[in-house]
This record gives structure tokens, sequence and C-alpha cells, in this order.
């Protein structure tokens, strides 16, 4: 086992309270990429991290999109020969409601029990800035790095990264590297690195029911004019069967199985339903037959309904009869389903299933395309001995059972292999109130990110 | 055909713009009383009920309830012998969300084309008012009436008037009288008066399904733990068949089927079901097969989702499992139907159909029984002679799909007879944006009502 250079492990050591601040100023800055009313904020934390860069020795430039700016820091000084590591992170985050539910304010960074509590501590803000804060260890212990980097930080994730794979197409030239690392997973458990081998894509469509032309008295038409909130209920529920399979013809027709072995070692970790239970406080669990819970989460598609609304929702009783209804409903995919096909295949279904008397319209709202990793190469070794110098021990290998849609977009455009090295934890509420991640692997994510480069500098030369 | 007396429509005639001004200023109090933020609201549309009564020689009382207020008003100086007649209507109102769908604001009554639009106006605020006027016109032109008479306004009739059964049961001997008229209805179409004969009832309940303790990252989580909103969709869909019967078993074991003679007589009224598509903008009708529109709506009962609230509703995109999902639901009942039994029948359903893995609540907000007129007597003879004099034809008979659930209440504790008489007319928007009433209708309804007290006055006479 290789340990942390002494001099970078110095350094860190010197600066892990200014660079606990540092984070705390980016999490202050509400960057909602999903709420127009955070644009400015967006464009705020885009500007952050360029200075950030800029402060250490990058060249940084802030690149406008149609929607929120991507920011491309770059430094091109090591020795010849030196591979190219281009760092991949995300600076907005989601938003933040139901503001009620969370103990400190959303945006007011507050450490309790080792904890970092603050929308996107964990996701993305922490483990991207845990980066920049390690290139800084280095050029501030030995004035270079042992490769040449590129960081490349977007304000669209939580949307869908609706620009990123356009900017990566007509960037590619200068966006060439031989590899990429992103740290916005999860570890497998506290102390348990993990370097993470699959992702699940994403179809994300809005189903809106329209029935009559304004809300009518639930008396005066029920029984003749078709209710469009009964239609959408029943509409969602033939999108699975009464096993829990997708029912929606052609679904599985792309799904690969997944290999054997990875399948047997994701068997041979310390995983608990009950402790799953009790963590989300549920009394049983549901999902597709013959898998078991980290098969389901890791490697099988899913059908979610994440949001509804119809009528009136307001206290008491209003007996009216809703002209409309929504759905949010997302498709979580793995290898090798499309997320266009996707959609198409639910807009389908849909159009055969509606009833008479209501129209029913499907809108894409983002996709992504599910990943699975080689395991393989000097990217992933680096990653191996960087993750076990910080935490002493190996980490493990893991699946994810959410999306990070531009992985594969990486791989297809710049033609470079990924290493996914996540440092947060289960429970951490990345999506929900009270979103934290673990100071300890905040400050230890520094240093692994340091010792990747040192490893990766020295594997991956040509 | 028995014309308007001469010195009631004189009377009438010359109050015509004083009874509009008083509706008026009666419809500006937002007595909505779903929302506990109106309380002092209701309370003044129950003192403004009273004073107007008190104005013209009632002796009048505002009678406290756990809820709204009770207004009883009472006229009892007719010749021995006469008849007493209780006049029932509410001055609560239905909630007036959405409020920017108004073309004018719902509290500030106006007149376009012939119509007085605001919350209230046709559902019950300007049927209540129209008697007061009514018997105004008796007292201001004769000094007396031919009839005792008492005024029942409650504040809860669009909540489930919760405690006017109690009242009814607590002051049966003071309620006592010969018969009992309400005008909360429509008639069939302009210039068609309309004696209506069965009322359906109705149970209405709040289902609420919880999964986790809190939202859930979907991709972390999907695929795994339950998702309440999609079970949600699940229950509500296994409420009807595919044919459009209502699946819940035992539902349709206490319906009486109503007599083959009105069903006939209700096929020989006008209707199209292309007007009603045409009029609420739909392409095409649903319901239980086997019967036309009319007998759907009222002679048949049905199951309604009023409202649909779970996870992320906003702008864009959240990848949230939800922890909640509420619906509410409503059933309309016909004759025997019981509410208590069918929300127990929907209690047990639900348990069944329920996956593990979530909890699901069923609460019974409210509920009132169907009703069916016994369609002659002295009551139904006097409404046929009034309203033949005021609109110059003679009655039909219809049924309604609306509920009006005390209607059963004051026959069976008061054990008199009632007779629905009401001046709303089809489109009047009674739960939803841009409620009106006729304002012909209105004047029409004064009038009709001065001459059924006259009519009821003779043919009631012991």
């Amino acid at each position: 086992m290789s340990p942390i250079p002494a001099d970078l492990a110095q350094y860190c050591d010197a600066h892990d309270a200014g660079a606990l601040d540092e984070l705390f100023a980016f999490l202050r800055i509400p960057s909602v990429s999903a709420r127009s009313e955070h644009k400015a904020d967006c464009a705020a934390a885009a500007q952050f991290v360029a200075e950030a860069l800029t402060r250490i020795g990058f060249t940084t430039s802030v690149e406008p999109t149609p929607g929120h700016p991507i920011v491309v820091g770059e430094w091109r000084k090591a020795p010849a020969g030196a591979p190219t590591l281009l760092i991949y992170g995300h600076y907005d985050v989601q938003p933040a409601e139901p503001l009620e539910l969370w103990t400190s304010p959303a945006f007011e960074p507050t450490i309790r029990d080792g904890r970092i509590y603050a929308r996107g501590s964990v996701d993305d803000k922490g483990q991207l800035y845990l980066h920049i804060k390690a290139l800084e260890a280095h050029l501030g212990a030995r004035g270079t790095l042992p490769v040449n980097v590129i960081v490349l930080a977007e304000g669209e994730e939580e949307v869908g990264s609706v620009n990123l794979e356009h900017f990566l197409e007509r960037e590619k030239q200068r966006l060439a590297c031989d590899a990429v690392v992103i740290s916005d997973s999860t570890m497998f458990a506290p102390g348990i690195p993990s370097i993470l081998s699959s992702l699940r894509g994403m179809a994300y469509l809005e189903i809106n029911v329209r029935g009559a032309n304004g809300d009518l008295h639930s008396g005066m038409y029920g029984g003749a004019v078709v209710n469009p909130a009964m239609a959408l209920a029943r509409i969602l529920a033939t999108m699975h069967d009464d096993t829990g399979r997708i029912a929606i013809p052609g679904f599985y027709d792309e799904v690969r199985p997944f290999p054997d072995h990875v399948r047997a070692q994701m068997r041979t970790l310390p995983f608990s339903d009950d402790a799953l239970m009790h963590e989300v406080g549920v009394t049983g669990l549901g999902g597709e037959p013959g898998y078991t819970t980290l098969e389901r989460l890791w490697t099988r598609p899913t059908c979610e309904v994440n949001g509804l609304l119809s009528g009136y929702t307001g206290e008491g009783a209003k007996t009216v009869l809703p002209a409309v209804s929504m759905a949010k409903v997302s498709f979580r995919l793995v290898p090798d389903q499309d997320p266009e096909k996707i959609a198409e295949l639910v807009q389908d279904h849909v159009d055969r299933v509606a009833p008479p008397g209501v129209t029913v319209m499907v809108e894409h709202l983002h996709g992504g395309r599910p990943w699975r990793a080689d395991l393989q190469g000097p990217i992933i070794d680096a990653g191996k001995a960087a993750l076990t110098a910080a935490f002493g021990r190996e980490p493990v290998i893991t699946g994810e059972g959410g999306s990070i849609p531009v992985v594969g977009d990486f791989e297809r455009i710049l033609g470079a292999p990924v290493l996914l090295m996540g440092f947060g934890l289960p429970g951490e509420n990345a999506h929900a109130p009270n979103e934290w991640i673990s100071q300890e692997n905040y400050q230890l994510g520094i240093r692994a990110a340091a010792v990747l480069y040192e490893e990766f500098g020295v594997r991956g030369t040509r």
C-alpha cells in the first residue's frame, strides 16, 4: 500500500480549515438549475468555480450555453509524455423544497455530528470542490502537477445535462484526454472506499391528461364526463404488471444481462434488506421478482412516479371533476436501453391505453444513457491505489441506481475511460431535505484525489 | 294557469333593483366553509341573513354549532289552520380557487350578458336570498303571509352539513312543518322550469399513502422501495373495471332501480350528448355501460378522483421517490346506498388491494344520503302552480347528479315532504371558476316563490 506522499499530506493538513470555508461559500449559492429564478445564482456558482481555479494557476473560461454556463479550467504544464486527466463535476443543485423539512437552512451550510448539511454538499459541490483543493495541494506543495488537467464543471446536471453533449462534441479537440474522473457517487458504507462500475440511465417524462375545458362539478357531470385524474391513475397502473415487472411492451428488449461475476461479487457485499427498511422507515420492500435488492437497485431498470397533481388538494372537501391531471414519471435504464427509444415506447403505450374522452400528452423532459465500466487500465488502477492510500483499505466495486447521464457521453465522444470515485455515503439525502456529506470524507477525498493524480501520472505516462 | 297576484307582482317589480343590490352585498362576503381562515366570513354571512329576515319582520336567531352557525328565522302569524313551510338554504360557498381563471373577481359580483357572476351566486346565496325577497313581497304588499314560515340557513352545506342533522334532531319540535322547499338546483334548460325528483348522495374520502419516512432519491432507492404515488395510482385503478363499472365488491348491492316510468320520462327530455360534449369541450364521454348519459348523471352512482398530490409538481424534473401521496375520492350515491356503508366497503377494498411496503389510510371526510321524491301532495302541486305562473309553462320533472345531503334528513327527521324548486341553469359553474346565476331567473325565482307560498297556503290548509 502506497502512503500519501508526505508533502501533499502536510499541505492538506495545513489547509483543511480553509478548504471547509471555501466549500461553505460555494454551498451558500442557491444554484438550482431547474428554476428559472435561480439563473443568476447558477452564473454566480460558475464564476465561483472559475475563480477558484484561476487562483491556483489554471487558465479558465466560463463558456455560455443556451442554459447555464460550462466552466473549463486547464493546466497543461506537466512533463512531456504525461497523460491528461479530465475532472468532471457539476455546480448546480436540486431544488431544496420542501424547505420546512430542513433542520438547518438548505443554503446555510451547518456541521452537525461530523456532517456538512447543505443542498449540494454531496451532490456535487463538495465532491467537485475536493478536486480543486487536491489540485491546489500539488501546485501549492510542489508548484507543479504530474499530469495535465482539464476541469470541466457544468451547471445542468440536475436537469439532464442538456447542453453538455453538444459542448463535448464541439470542443472534443480541446478536451482530448487519457481518462476522466468523476466524483459524484457514494461509497458502499462508511470506511469502505468504492469504485462505481455501473450507472443507470434515465428517461424523465411528464404526462398531462386533459379532459373538459375547465373544472366541473363532480355531481353535475360525474359519471358521464371522463375524469382526467382517474384516467391518469389507470394509465400509470398499466406500467407495471401485478408482479412488479414493467409491462410496457418492448421495455426490456434492449436490456443486456450483467456478467455473472459482477452479480456474484455484488452478492458478497455486506447488505441487509432489514437495514434498508430501517433506514428509510418502511416495513416491506418491493420491486421486480427474481432479483436481490442490490440487483434491483444497480442492475435493473425501473419506472417511478416522481410527482402527481390534479384538482383540489387543499384542506377539506371540494367536489370538483378536474379539467387536467399531471404525472412526472421517470424510468431508470440499464445497458443497452436508449432513453429516446424508451420515451417512444412509453408514448406508444400511453396512446394505446388512454381512454377516449381525454387527451394525453407525453413530454420527454430529459434523458441519459446508462453505463457500465470496463474495470481495467491505468485510471482504474490509479483509483484503486489512491483510495487505498487515503482510506487504508482496498476499494470495493459497486453499482449504483442513480444516473450520471454524461458518463457514457465522455467515453463515446472523448474516447477516454471514466473512473467513478465518489465520497458520498448511504442516507446522504442527495435529492431530499437535509442533504449532507461526511466532513471526514470531504477531507479524505482531497487526499485520495491528490494521490490519484500522482498515481495516474506514473501509470498513464506514454 | 294562475297568474302572479297583481299586488305581489307590483311589489316585486318595484323592488327588483334593491333585491339585486342586497344580493350583491351578500355575495361579497367570502364565506368559504372549507377554509378555517374564512370562519369570520361565514359568521358575517350568517349575520347578514339574520338581519335581512329581522328587517322584514321575522324573529331570528343565529345558533352556534361546533362549526359554522345556523340561522333560524320564524314568522308564525298566519291564519289558524294555515300550514307551516320550512325554507332551507345555505350561506356558505365553495372555495374559489383557482382564482386566476375568474374573469371578474370571485367575490366582486359582476353582471355580464344577463348573468350575475360571483362565487355563491347560484350555489346557494342567490337561491336562498330570492326566498327572503319573496317573503318580503308578501309582508310588504299585504302585511301578512298565507303560511307560517321557518327559514333555516346553514353554513356547512359545502363541507357535508356536518352539524345540521344533529340540529334538526334537537330542534324538531320548533322546526315542525308541513313541507320543506329548497332552491339549490338547476332548471333543465333556460325557460324550462323544473321540479327535481332525485338527488345523488355522497361519500367523500381522502386516501393517504405513506412509504418511506422522507422523500428519497429515485435512483438510489427506486426499484426496491415501494413508490407511494404509483401505489396510489394502482389502488385508484382498481376502483373501476375496464367497462367503466365500479369494481369495489358490494358497491351496487343496495342500489334500488329507478321506476321505469321515471326513466321513460327522462328519455323524452331534449338532451344531446353532442351538446354536452361541446359545452364542456371534450370529444367523447364515458361512464357505466347500459345507461344513457342522463341516466348515468341522475340515476347511477359514481366514483370520482377530486384531487391528487404527491412528490414534485413544480417546473422541470426532480428525481424524487415521494414519501407520501394523497387522493381525494368521492362517490355519488343513489337510493338506497348508505354513505357510511360505502366508506366501509372502500376501506375494505383498499386494505385488500394496497401493496405491502406502504401504509394506506382512508379518512371519511363527509357523506350524504341519496334521495328520491314522492312527486305528489300539496307542496308538489303548489310548486307546479308557482313555476307555471312565473315562467309561463308547466315544469318538467328532472333528476340531478349533485348532492344536497340534507334533503333526506328533512324528510326523515321532520316527517315533511320536500320540494326541490331550483333556478340555476346548465353551465352555471357551481363549483368552478366563473359561477353565475341568470339575472332573469333570480327575478322570476322571487315571483315563483311568492306564488308558492300563496298556493301552498290554499292547498296545504288543514
